[in-house]
């Protein structure tokens, strides 16, 4: 401890750095950062940026890059993200953005980028179901996993879904995101042998739209699935992060 | 009229059978019977025995009898049947009793067949649906329709369901009863060009049991579906019949 | 398939036709296009336009109409329908577009129109459900079945209703299209013997509005009855369609 | 109040009956019985029997004697009826027993029966929904109404409907119970000019079922109705016998 | 029937009120208006603006006062009616326009406006249920019965509720509306012998708000209550007006 | 530490008082027993007896009296009851059995009942919240608090509940247990200056039955009001008695 | 009462607040505002602003000023705020306002404030919850109450939580607010021996989203808890001080 | 293909297996058995024996056992049990039967146990959640993986977690059981680095009872978390043991 302070006084390391290597969290304006959640959990705390301000956004992505070299962001609206690009020009000009439909990954050059030998699939019944994808595909990708994404395939011209069959037999551990009636994960699940994790996507309308269908359908598929929230792409891809990490780890 | 009120008087034509005629229902002990609803709408009204007694069970099935020498029963218990078949042993011992599950099916020997040069396709995802698919059934029968049953082909081993295309393909219309998820009735409309009818059934349990996954999922079918109530095998065969007389009779 | 290839090297044939003839499906920007889906089940994928960009629809629209010369859209909306005009007025100026309600159906010269011997009656309880009889009425229409309109008839004055009772009775397969307490498909079930398929329309407001109390209505009718998801006129229309071909094959 | 308590010193009134002049209410055993219920609201209150103990039911039942010299009781089972008959055989042997699908009411002689110069018409549409009629005709019956049954005209045959039609314009009120759908009270209300109360009755199954849907349906109906919560006859039966009431009273 | 088409021929009678007079509803560009509704229902038909569009509600509008010499619209917002005002400015200058709340009422100098001898109370827990009560008001006053207004008396604060009762007593009938969990009905149906109407106020927010815990309190009352929809103050009143209109009837 | 294990050594310690000493639960056979939750949370673990076997209640009983020398039961079947009574017959003689409802605790003579200053109002509306109520009575009495119970106050006679005001406003926190609409704890809250804890109970049937609606009724209460969940007895009696202890100790 | 009238006569106590001190609420333009509240019930009404007009809520804040000296206002949006701001600073621009949040909270300098001997910790689990937090810590300070704010504590780093064991154990109450799963509340009620009053959030999305799992899970709770509804910071808050002001005058 | 049919002519293959072999699933009485699901999938199909009858269990099961030597079985009655415990000791008297709770795995001597080198971590909140464990442990037994249960340490007494860290940390996977508000994976999943799989158990009552609270609790985690449907252990295992196989097949 008496080096980390030696190293906040000669300015070698920030006081929020210093606050995250003793305590594991950061206390900011908007809020406690858990800047050891990577350490502890492999996966970093995501900033879900619906409902917060453009200010406490960028707060947050400050203090997410001072402490860890990386921010993290989802469901990031138009304004957020002029604010966050805006404000990373002028304080931390030499960040990468990396922006996948919603979802935002900001690295500094001090980021030392993992890397995992595991292959995550990401797949999608339609259209809709992409901004749901790219979510899930932006965690795989900062923990350093390959990410193959078979996009457009559900089952109501099944030739499309078996034609990718052996695309989505070689990845390590699935993700399929499907909205209406949800049957995607269950028909690819009864084809592989690898863990399949179902995505809900809130399309549809009347009657058990909004995903409910679709995550009532996974929850009752009889096959082997296990599902997250409606449009949790984050949470999917956290899941399948740590389950190609466990492989890639047993692989070493 | 003074035909049919001489014929009631010379003893050729009960009361019953002359109020049916008259004013197209009968009014007994258990409530009115449709007795023109075979005529008005092209399939009987059934009795659907839950919840009723055995005492008002028997009755109507002797009103439907009387005044249309067949009738029509579903969601027959047990002791149901035991009074149903005591009843009709002592007071129309000619009758033909054809039980299916819990459906069943009483003819006199003046009941006239009807015949329909059209097929009826009952598809099953697996055991738990088969009550269901045999409700449906006896309403097909009953109208002279052709049925072809394909059972327990649900989509956890996709094989079995594409094994049996060529028949799906081969019916003029298509039931398709599934449970849990739900997902055969999309997966086989999107590969036949016939009309298909879903009928979820109340497998499944937890969340969006009790057939209300199943349900959500047939509304929310990216294919062209139309849907009865969970466990409506009734509803589903009579659409069926009527899909099927009018092609029997667009044949002649 | 030599032949094909050769079409498509001297330009008689685009590559995305001859994929469509080849895979069944074309892989454009905004996704994959079941171009097959009409031969495969007698009705075509129509681009659902709600919650797409302009861009999407444009670019869905274009593929429809390059591989099989028309284009189904549903839900479009006035910015969606003038981005989509502005372009086929560049692009595709002899294009016929045929626009009911939200939906709206493109053909090029080359569209051979079919017909079908076989009248749908579409019909409506009050002035709120004809957006939803105008999706179905476009789905059979481009079929080349003969459509029935017949509006505002609905049960609160049930004299509207026994008036039109003849002619819901020519029809050879009947829509109806109803919000609130959804009660008209089953008075006009109980009177005709013609299949009847029931849509629910997200009319009403307080508990079981948005169409929930039309959809359990019908579901629970005490007539037989198939039923679509609230508001899915494109469903009901491609279910009556695929029953007017049935009888229009059987009618040659 | 001298007066009373010397009654009740010399025995022609009960200390009950002296505490619920008093208060309003008697503090038996099983529960406080609100005695001045009748005075106050204009009926008097239920025994409502289920999840009672039998032992309670009499308990309560004999409170309401002592001190209304009447009783009504809904929901009984035939254990509680059976307790209930001899309880009063022994103890008042010269009450009067009414008794009407579930529903009781016990008189002494003591009792004046009221007199209404009002009709109220109680409706349904099927065998299942005669228990609730039931109740809701003891009610009614016992304020001294007039009580008109039309049973079993359901709108699946129409016919059976409009048949009863002058009868259903002759009352002053109406009650219309109905399961499944329950579209007959929308379809009576529209033809009279009647109050006319929906009682939702609990039959049907699937989504929707347990009278929900009929329910729903009432709610959003597209005339004017006022509702009461499914199965509830009591409360149907109440509200039509206040307006009843209120008639009589004006025709003085 | 020879002297209207007669009085049409000579202009004393528009074509529109001879096919109200004929038919008992009016078929114009918004659909069917039922012309005859007050006759035979006691209550006219409303014109529900919401989801109409501003010119739909001026057709309708115009067609009820060409037939039946007054409207009555709910819903109204502020452009439609400021489309109806400027409409009635040019088409009609001598209509009077009577607004309450959303709710509208047009009559023209020939209409006789009814009157009947009873009193409708219309009761308001709080600021938030007068638009509903203001919808109710209209259709009592237009039907001619006396309305008394009782604001703002919730049972937060029970001295406001008891301080009422003599008011409330004297009515024929009420009408309670109130929002949040809707106990003010079943406290003023404990305490008057009237018939009292319940309408759910869609105030309130989270778990059990838009007014759904009202309706399922005020279905759950322990009380005799009958109910409407939430903020159904249309059908609250109508059903009202028939209990006022009967008791009228009878004190002649 | 020391000194424990000596105590067990010598047998003045049971092995499971020293387990429950040292980590604070005890693992038995039945699963671990919370023994330091009173000390910790000022309330005991109770067992909550519904959905056990009767031996696994029995075992877990033993261990709660042989590590803290009472045992608090709740939702005890008779069957469950009479398993434990015959086993403290044969292993504890000398335990005191308190049974209340299906509410049981039981003590041994080394148990010192401890005493609070301060009194706990539990109120019910009718005699079916009465089992809820002595579930909460339980826990306040094994606090040592005193305990008033007020029932059948229900606000369908208001008279009833008003003439309780007094000693309603004695107790210094209230508990208030209601089913149907829910609506005493609203009305109770609204004239004490005390806590109030409202308790739905599970009676009333169809929409909004089985204590939904007195939950949705009283989350949405327009007085202050905390709630626990349908049938909770216990959560609201270790509330109240928390709140009484916190009295209690700002009294000495 | 003379002495009232008089002081109103002689000006130096105006008519609403004599109508206050007499009756106990006061009739404004926008409603009754319930003055006495404060003194019956120990918290003062507030004003709900959310869905009233700027100048309702103007209109309530200057009567509950006039009668009692202050006025508290939640869910204040900006343009109600700013309206506010500048009818005070015309009326009465030595009022003081405090603002936290979207809650309000403005006093007269006549206005003696009360002081309460407790502590109320107020918990939130992170940003979102903030908002409620602050409503419920209005009503405490305004009460007198010492208010403790525990930030951003949620369990999903656990060591947040645990760190800040020893200032939850020193409140005399605590309200704990949480959105997503709802889990905090559960936590610190396992480790403290004081009442905690759960608050659900209406963050999260998806299944069980708005709130509803937070509210969801604090019922099911398997500690002692007691739950306000989703958001309603203002009722925790209330039920807060009314038991810090029990244990104040405990402490007396 | 030769060889098969040979190996079935000479006895050395039975029908059952050779039809396995070559079309994957078998056509028994009780329908068709997916036996190459294991191959295909790397988990057999188990036997759901809820709704089947004994006759229906003991055939599958005996199909199982003929064309892949083991049979898996959950949901298993006493009365099934029997049925199948007598019928193997007729004709399987070799067979081992291994039963866990309500979950069976019968192996012949002719099955080759598979291995894994992989641990899954089962742990359950309370005693009623583990016969859902039961179920998943079976699949990872029959996998061949290392199960190591950690049981009863709920969050209600956080030390009972935190006391097992080191234990959940040693797993490569871990499955939480939990019911009431299952706030325990959310926990668990907070504090390690392994992929959690939750399982809402259907224990609590009231509001969000049977398992719903904690499912929404799970699905709305705020850490990383997939979930099976309610007391799905089957599926949990199942996950597990395809997540522990990728594992083990990187270890070689």
């Amino acid at each position: 401890m008496r080096e980390l302070l030696e190293a906040v006084a000669d300015g070698s390391l920030s006081p929020a750095q210093a606050e995250a290597e003793l305590r594991g969290y950061v206390t900011g304006e908007a809020g406690r950062f858990d800047a050891a959640r990577d350490q502890r959990r492999g996966i970093p705390e995501a900033i879900f940026a619906a409902g917060k301000s453009a200010e406490q956004v960028v707060a947050l992505a400050e203090t997410a890059l001072e402490t860890t070299d990386r921010a993290l962001l989802t469901r990031v609206s138009e304004s957020q993200f002029d604010a966050l690009e805006t404000h990373l020009g002028e304080r931390a000009p030499d960040a990468t953005i990396d922006r996948r439909g919603t979802s935002v990954r900001v690295t500094t050059p001090h980021h030392e980028p993992p890397s995992l030998d595991a292959t995550v699939g990401i797949v999608t019944g339609g259209t809709v179901d992409e901004p749901v994808a790219d979510e899930a595909a932006v965690v795989c990708l900062d923990a350093g996993a390959t990410v193959d994404r078979v996009d457009d395939i559900g089952v109501a011209a099944l030739s499309r879904t078996l034609d990718q069959l052996d695309r989505l037999r070689e990845a390590d551990v699935l993700i399929v995101a499907a909205g209406r009636e949800g049957a995607l994960p269950t028909v690819v699940a009864g084809l592989v042998d690898t863990p399949v994790i179902g995505v809900p996507v809130s399309s549809g309308y009347g009657h058990g739209g909004d995903g409910e269908a679709a995550l009532d359908g996974m929850l009752q598929s009889c096959t082997v699935l296990s599902v997250v929230n409606i449009d949790a792409g984050f949470v999917a891809g956290g899941q399948a992060t740590l389950i190609a990490r466990a492989i890639d780890a047993a692989r070493d």
